[in-house]
């Protein structure tokens, strides 16, 4: 049997072209996410210190990561390699230590590994992986000169957001983040939501003295968010103190704390607690929200939204 | 083409006027409930005040809604309306907020709607849309000559239970409300359930006195409640003060929350926070029920109840 | 018609035997365990004291059961008949009081029943039936001299894990029992983990001193517990004092407490309450483990785990 030539006409060619490039996609797209790079996430935390105002003219000094309280929220993917250049310019030993990422040992910014807690005008360099999805925070682990807690309480933390692969990127627009702690000053411990502190009697006082239309506007004035009425709020709510917390918000209802309606309409936030919460706000106003703790709340653990 | 009369058969008319019924019901079916009259269930609550007596002789000051701590049980259904006519004989602002219904901000009872906050001698009727099932209460709001905690720790707040449409009209024989709270007393703050102490000291005297008959008779006499072996119960329990409480029950197991079984057979009750706690008591006898912060328990945090 | 006699071929008979023999065991077979008798399984605890070294050379003169603080962990398998031998050879009354199992008001050991807290030299011995699986635990409810909460700090407590039948015999090996409580001491009181204490200062100084290879073998050396690396580890954690404490393990992610990833990475321990962690260290090194209410791991409240 003699060789033959096969005489491909142009429309079979293509046909032919077409089909072993779609196979070739086929066979080299589930190979794909193996042969990209694992994408690296950046931070850079420098500790440094802060005045923040609180209520009855209370000045707190506070230490922070970045000059905020908390320090900036570290949003990452799941499958994130996470890099934190850490520069401490602060007069003590400090650190940063995450929750909810995994890392060895060199990483864990505590005394189990002292070369991770950089002195005074030193730099470190943290790498974590991003494994889970979920709510979690970084906070210092020094005691240099005193305890762990007062280093934390004095302003050293921050929320860390693990996104799903698939919820990327995030859109913040309508995310809140909120830590509950109690803050080191000089009358003594105050109660601050975000380092920041508001009181329910001062509120009575502006919508008696400019009614409901004009507190809401002065309200907005000075910078309360507004959300529309119906949209769906995520609150990431961070108990990073030593008292326990509970987290209130008026005019929600229900509030979803994984994907389960809250009984009571209450969120509790043990010390070191997290929870992420879910709510609408059914009608316009401005809302309180507070700890639940009561006590708390009139010593200033309160803070507002207004829905629109 | 000319015009032409129909004639219709008077069979032929039935058949069409029956058709023409039913597909009248098809249309008008599906509206029926949007002009059926929304169920309004309404309640009357005041602010009075109560003499309360307490372990070892203390008498308690407290203020009530109706005269009793804690006021009375709203149970509602969902769907309803909700009307709460609140009226105030006590000599400072006092209100009522709830939560996990739904209202506009004239109902907040909060600082953010002074209005709703009435004086001394005023009333005020809040209005709320039971929008979902659950555990859930109402307080006071007012801070008027003090703080918002010490509004509530005086004895101003109740439950509500919003029961499912298909579980109306609700039996509650077998329900147990419980608040556990601090009550300030002139000695101190003291320690209650429902604004009422026992003490394990005295329930030993008791039995080692009357011998075990003589005391679970004398229980009964003194209104400890009974319940069938068996029998299942539910407590809605409800944590209202500024501490942290925890709720043990002797001889029930397993004790379900949402329908899990509470490992360690206890239930948290943080400041704030609700439970709604089914059990059967498997053997019949006097069950303490207490606090297991223990130490609340020692400091009178405790009741009872009779299985037989 | 006559009486007729059946002749049966031996055949036939034997066929007819073997047939009735299993006819009989079909019939008998579901009545069997009814005529087994149900596992008891027997424990031994006495009432002693010890003396517990805590950090800054505090000697805490402890309440025990068998010598040790925690007391014995009490191992059953649902379905068993639990019998406990107590001998109180301390100075005042005590007794033995279970959470989790069932049992009748003679076995409470509470004030409720004071036949079953016996006194000084005495014995009593409690019968208690495990219905369910789940992580429990037994403790002192005598209050003679003072309060239960003072007798339970004082080291009176032990654990109880009921494993589900097809779980027995268990693996212990990678096991651990951590109570978190408030031991009373001369000074003031102690925050405890299994009644003894850490110090992170002291890790610190240890690594910066030894290095960090060094600082591993003395840590082994002193008997700080070894775990494989990736190995599945299960904490049966319980909150026994009066106050709020809070489990965080580093290095250890994700914790699964009911199947459920514990955001935060932290387990809440409330008084009263308990949580089955399961965990892997994905990484080698010194662990640490300790309060998030971190002021009380500042005082003590830290423990370590090597994993390797």
């Amino acid at each position: 049997m003699q060789a033959r030539t096969v005489r491909w006409s142009w429309p079979v060619i293509v046909v032919a072209l077409v089909l072993a490039f779609l196979l070739g996609i086929a066979v080299i797209l589930p190979g794909v996410p193996r042969t990209t790079a694992q994408s690296v996430r950046e931070f850079w935390l420098t500790a440094q210190g802060a005045q923040v105002s609180l209520e009855g003219g209370v000045v707190w000094n506070a230490w922070t990561y970045n000059g905020t309280v908390p320090g900036p929220t570290l949003r990452v993917r799941v499958g994130d390699l996470v890099r934190v250049h850490f520069t401490n310019n602060l007069d003590r030993i400090h650190s940063v230590h995450v929750h909810g990422l995994r890392y060895t040992v060199e990483n864990d910014g505590s005394q189990a590994y002292p070369d991770s807690m950089p002195a005074p005008g030193e730099t470190y360099t943290y790498t974590y992986e991003a494994t889970r999805p979920g709510l979690f925070y970084y906070h210092c682990h020094s005691s240099d000169g005193g305890t762990i807690s007062y280093h934390m309480l004095k302003g050293l933390y921050g929320a860390i957001v693990v996104y799903p692969a698939d919820q990327w990127p995030p859109d913040p627009t309508y995310e809140f983040v909120q830590f509950f702690a109690e803050a080191p000053t000089d009358p003594g411990l105050a109660y601050v939501i975000n380092g920041g502190q508001a009181s329910e009697h001062a509120l009575w006082d502006l919508v008696n003295t400019q009614g409901y239309a004009g507190a809401l506007q002065t309200l907005k004035d000075a910078g309360v968010r507004v959300v529309p009425v119906n949209q769906e709020l995520t609150f990431y709510l961070i108990g990073i103190g030593n008292e326990y917390h509970s987290w209130h918000l008026h005019g929600g209802n229900p509030v979803y704390v994984n994907g389960q309606a809250a009984e009571g309409d209450v969120v509790p936030l043990g010390p070191g607690s997290v929870a992420t919460a879910k709510v609408k706000l059914a009608n316009p106003g401005i809302w309180l929200i507070h700890c639940h703790l009561v006590f708390h709340a009139d010593a200033g653990m309160v803070t507002l939204v207004i829905a629109e």
